[in-house]
């Protein structure tokens, strides 16, 4: 198969810096880079090669000379974009929320439900920066033990808000630095925790999960983490748990704190500090990281990328 | 009633300067500071007033010239030198963990538990930075609807860790801020989390309530947050529960997200975020900051011993 030809749509993004760097590392090289027309011209680079950036146009999009196309731009820009690369015959893997809960579009942790990225019609959505590392970590409990109900408490970087939100905490005097939630509020719950509950039940197929979630931007530039809170239907020891999670692909057990800045510049999902939840019979609670523009967004859409290419080899 | 003789042990550190700061403001006038050896001599600020540093010695807290000494200084320390100044006469609210779980010694939060304090027999302890502002939230809800279960994530900030955990906040890189668990580790949880359980029952004397605390610092500097899960016996709606919580002495209710920022220099513990917690029947989730030096420490020490004060003021 000759190598593919990729667009990175929103690559002077923090997201889109970290999909060429990943993509570089990975050996492809038929890679052009879109942005808006205010980015367009400026260069960004492809491993130690600097791409110029094109502006990311209906025209450009759909002329027909991608085969796969990684967007992370903002939702209205993803709404209005990514049908003319569909159009333009481009497999899109989707950062933004404009399509994740849509009907027929797969919503895809290739660890956790890779298979449903097949049923795609030209979209695959990649799920919220808090949502990839809890579906990796929530599935192996799922199969081993049925989750009943799942708390969590998120602590987000500002790298999840992008380039201005990480621009603004670098400019901040120490004693500035504040707890924040820059989402969305609709009176009782931020849309954030909403995309955690319902992308989460999405991807496990647990329509009806339990999922109480409060979510917190802290002032760390990279890495997101999680205090989690989950009780089962089965009994499930502490050291079950970890076991299950040692075995369980792109997760990583360690045995202190699992902090963002452990978690930042790897591709996995640290978790650690498993312990019974005492308050329920089956309860366990655990504490999780994970680099946000990595696994948690450009590195999972590369995943969901290879996943479709293999097949597509293997089909072809 | 003459002004009462008030040392204040640890009087460089982030709580001992807050207490100077609060004492002033109060008008009281006959205060003394005390630290350790390396820092007697230095100034500190009483109001526009400057006091030398007293070095903490057993002689000179035992003298018998205090009534009252508010202690801010490590465990270690409040074990040697509390016995002293109160073989001296004087009444100790202590700070640290020293006696918080001990018979016989009050561990008081004024609005939750303020009648205990005077059940002293020369040590009142003074609660967790956490364990505090928790307690003001949960003391309304126990009261209307039974506490079932609590589930509490922290987001501790430096000074809560004191003037060197700062000073490094202060020297680090914006992307060298990270999460951390600064606590002693017993291999499943950290002491600052077995403290916010036993404390919090021991103050809301309720001895088996199931309490599953995770605590994490955060790189803020001053101002504690909680994001909290409570499950109550009889049904408790949001509004319920805010409008008992309005009433709430010491307890602010805010509309938006209750951030540290916001609670920093102030004397209220801010709660919002109040919520149905959708996996239980009668659950709820609500959010919570305080500054931790201001009520989640030197503010609760002198609410203490102004209620012991105004006790022997009516007793003479």
């Amino acid at each position: 198969m000759p190598s593919p030809r990729i667009g990175v749509v929103g690559a002077t993004g923090a997201v889109g810096k970290v999909t060429l760097g990943l993509l570089a590392e990975r050996g492809y090289d038929d890679v052009r880079a879109f942005a808006s027309a205010r980015s367009a011209g400026s260069r960004v680079e492809l491993g130690g090669e600097a791409l110029v950036v094109e502006e990311a146009t209906p025209e450009a999009l759909s002329a027909g000379d991608l085969d796969l196309c990684l967007f992370s731009i903002g939702t209205s820009g993803s709404r209005e974009l990514v049908p003319h690369a569909v159009r333009g015959g481009a497999i899109v893997v989707d950062k933004s929320s404009a399509y994740r809960l849509a009907d027929g579009v797969p919503l895809v942790v290739p660890e956790v439900n890779g298979a449903r990225a097949l049923e795609h019609a030209g979209i695959v959505a990649n799920p919220n920066c808090c949502t990839i590392p809890l579906t990796c970590v929530l599935e192996p409990l799922e199969e081993a033990a049925r989750l009943r109900r799942v708390r969590v408490a998120t602590y987000q970087s500002a790298s999840g808000a992008g380039v201005e939100s990480m621009e603004r905490l670098a400019g901040e005097r120490p004693d500035e630095h504040d707890l924040r939630a820059d989402w969305d509020f609709d009176g009782v719950e931020y849309e954030e925790e909403e995309k955690l509950r319902l992308e989460t039940r999405k991807i496990l197929e647990l329509p009806e999960l339990p999922i109480s979630p409060t979510c917190v931007r802290v002032p760390v530039m990279v890495g997101h983490a999680e205090a989690v809170w989950v009780e089962t239907e089965q009994p499930l020891s502490p050291d079950d748990a970890r076991s299950l999670l040692e075995s369980a692909p792109s997760v990583r057990v360690v045995d202190g704190f699992p902090s963002p800045g452990q978690a930042a510049q790897t591709e996995d999902v640290l978790v650690g500090r498993i312990r019974r939840d005492p308050t329920e019979e089956n309860g366990l609670a655990l504490f999780l990281a994970c680099d946000n523009l990595v696994k948690g967004a450009a590195l999972n859409a590369i995943q969901i990328a290879e996943l479709l290419l293999s097949r597509a080899a293997l089909a072809a």
